[in-house]
């Protein structure tokens, strides 16, 4: 199951390029192990993606080794591990970029709301599997409680101050069209979340006025589908700053005008971690979050939670390691 | 309807990018407007821009912010103004790139030959409504008359003399594929208008051999729409020079070779005006367009009566300020 | 029939994308010869590409002026020559990139398995007529020959030794997207071009360390078509290397894993030619390719002859010019 060596050409690699081409990796190995036996024919749809860490960043020339494995299958859904190394192809010198883990759904090709069984993959290890299960039960958890968070809207903000939260968010509209599109019509969650990285992309020089680059991105859940035809807005505000980051959080909402009498729907949301980087590649201070509100207090409040946990956790693994 | 703040990052961004950006904005806009009430669905087609002119340059790594309003609405047809506001994120210093006005006519799309009615939008003021009439009007008397004049043809010239029209002139073809289409299977109009402007931008340096920046499109009315397999040709002639101006005549032919019994037809043209700008982006002067036959002089003609027109309005403007 | 002057802008100009914009122009002329008389409507599906020498490479910036016309036709086929012009618009410099005779079969729209008739062109001397049928005998005869080859696959190999067939190769992997497609739902013969070129041209300079230009491609038979939805995996090795050059041969196997009960095929392959160039644009020497497996030494000799083969050829040429 293992495709190693799978190249790419990187043009400027934004994180949000990496994210793609993960999602396509994870998509074609789910969706290629879901047609393995005879039965109905079906495409993997992305249902969620575990928060991901950029270790290095990747620049322009080099090649992006992508390779994927499927590491576990529920009854209803498959977990892709995917793992980028970016090479440098004059010098040969490799180094991991990130590693990532994938949820997907087998729907059918001639149903699309009908989700298909999963053909049970074999473990060399019983703990293999009861992990992939721990695993499998965290996420089922984590995506019922996104589902129920409540979707905020952005307004504009008239004459924000610099450092607020109005004077940097943004927002981009897109229109779905056919080549953002799976075989079953809907958006490509690589697609997505690529446009997803472009936003936070700019609302972080917005506030910092310096370069940036993506850090980490928690995970994201893909709630609902986007149809081909409608039109999407994603738009981003930052939540929380340390000393070195920023966590700004995204939405996606779709908006299923055309052909089908729906309302606006809030379709995905993230939190996404930059960091400012001088031309040396050293880490800039980043000037603080100003919060004006009660909403912009709790949220920051909030994402320095986040930030702390990370922290805890990767100091413990550096301890263990 | 405001939805201000739209950003898209821009990379190098040429006059046909920001007109592409212009009429995803409009089409956006239109649809969601006329699909707001029940009734069948619709989708918005570009009938035609107003003239519109680039006010300052954009650069890569600035960010476009777009917004759109829906200025009037006629029976069938809907205007809407868009406004591009270029931003550098970096010093925050934002500057109005261009004020463009697109009509936009709502199409079944069960039946795409059928035009639909509009939802009539409510007028602060009655002179808003009166002056709207008044502008529906007037595009409508331009249309019918550029619809009776009739297509020329351009062919190639065997070894033509430097400046001289022959020399410059170039085309461009084009495979109409799904991307490039809407969700009725015809070109966005925003796409051709890109083609356009990548032509006249190919006309333009070959005469003058410096570099060169779109300063204005002439109103463009598209009165054919273009079929999904289509192959269009994309034509460029330089029609007139001034001192330090180019104006190009930019034409759309529509070649439905498969699958249709039907001739080759003009879809759409229009005039676009080009400048020339040192490094320091000093205005350059243009070298005088040599004419030939009596089609040439009378179309350098024609394009000192519309330069001279669009000179004095603009002084009047100048006066009024 | 000739359709001199068409201009393209060309980026970053990538022997792939040469490719591309060649199989467009040729497209575009047979379809809409194929679909010159009354009769069912086709398409026009690419079968064979033959050797084609890049004579000198193209810059950003420059015009790509392509003109297409169709030099034979048997029963079945259309053969189809197009020259590619590079020009620097603002010097005029021309300079002859690339030569390249194609051969196309009309599909019907309707079923796309069933191929059409196509409508004899004239010829203004009789000798045309019968070179044309010599160049369609000898296509006809390679083609038959190419398709009995057999299929390898290539593996990854583990910690290889610089300079060895292993430390080089490269595969990618690519879902194939509406964008990729014809009317008829099947891979653009240009697109699957331009992606092989990007494959090889990783291959190369993670053998040789420097910088790389495509310098020849040996003829190319497309045996089979590649749906969409289909999944690609396209595989360079190389196979020989002269002094100053490197042959890669690369694989196209698709995947219809979704929809079709079909096994994974070989769907095209090739041997491109790169050569190193310093900035300068002097010739590089290229280090020896280290053959460790029997089936390397053989490929190394037969790629060995046709370098030989080809070097005699063009001393022909130079010989009678």
């Amino acid at each position: 199951i293992m495709r190693p060596d799978d190249a790419n050409i990187a043009g400027n690699v934004h994180g949000g390029t990496i994210l793609k081409m993960i999602e396509e990796a994870g998509a074609i190995i789910s969706t290629r192990h879901c047609n393995s036996q005879a039965g109905e024919p079906c495409v993997a749809a992305l249902a969620r993606v575990e928060r991901t860490d950029f270790l290095s960043p990747m620049c322009i020339g080099e090649v992006a080794n992508v390779s994927a494995e499927i590491t576990y299958t529920s009854r209803h859904s498959v977990e892709v591990q995917v793992n980028v190394m970016s090479e440098n192809i004059l010098t040969g010198a490799k180094k991991l970029t990130n590693k990532a883990t994938l949820w997907y759904v087998p729907l059918s090709l001639k149903n699309v709301n009908k989700v298909l069984e999963v053909p049970p993959i074999q473990y060399t290890r019983k703990e293999q599997e009861d992990e992939g299960k721990k695993r499998y039960e965290e996420q089922k958890l984590d995506r019922l409680e996104t589902k129920q968070r409540n979707g905020d809207v952005i307004f504009p903000i008239i004459n924000p101050e610099p450092h607020t939260v109005g004077y940097s968010q943004s927002s981009l509209i897109h229109l779905v069209g056919p080549s953002d599109c799976t075989l079953l019509g809907f958006v490509h969650g690589g697609v997505t979340m690529k446009l997803m990285d472009e936003v936070a992309g700019i609302v972080a020089p917005r506030h910092c006025k310096t370069n940036i680059v993506t850090a980490s991105v928690d995970a994201i859940n893909f709630h609902e589908k986007i149809k081909k035809g409608c039109v999407i807005t994603i738009s981003g505000r930052m939540t929380f700053t340390s000393n070195k980051s920023m966590e700004i959080e995204v939405f996606v909402d779709a908006d299923p005008f055309v052909d089908e009498p729906r309302e606006r729907y809030r379709a995905v949301s993230a939190f996404f971690t930059y960091v400012s980087l001088s031309k040396e590649g050293k880490h800039l201070p980043v000037p603080q979050l100003l919060t004006e509100t009660e909403d912009e207090k709790r949220r920051f409040e909030e994402g320095k939670g986040r930030y702390l946990q990370t922290k805890a956790k990767r100091q413990a693994q550096m301890q263990q390691a």
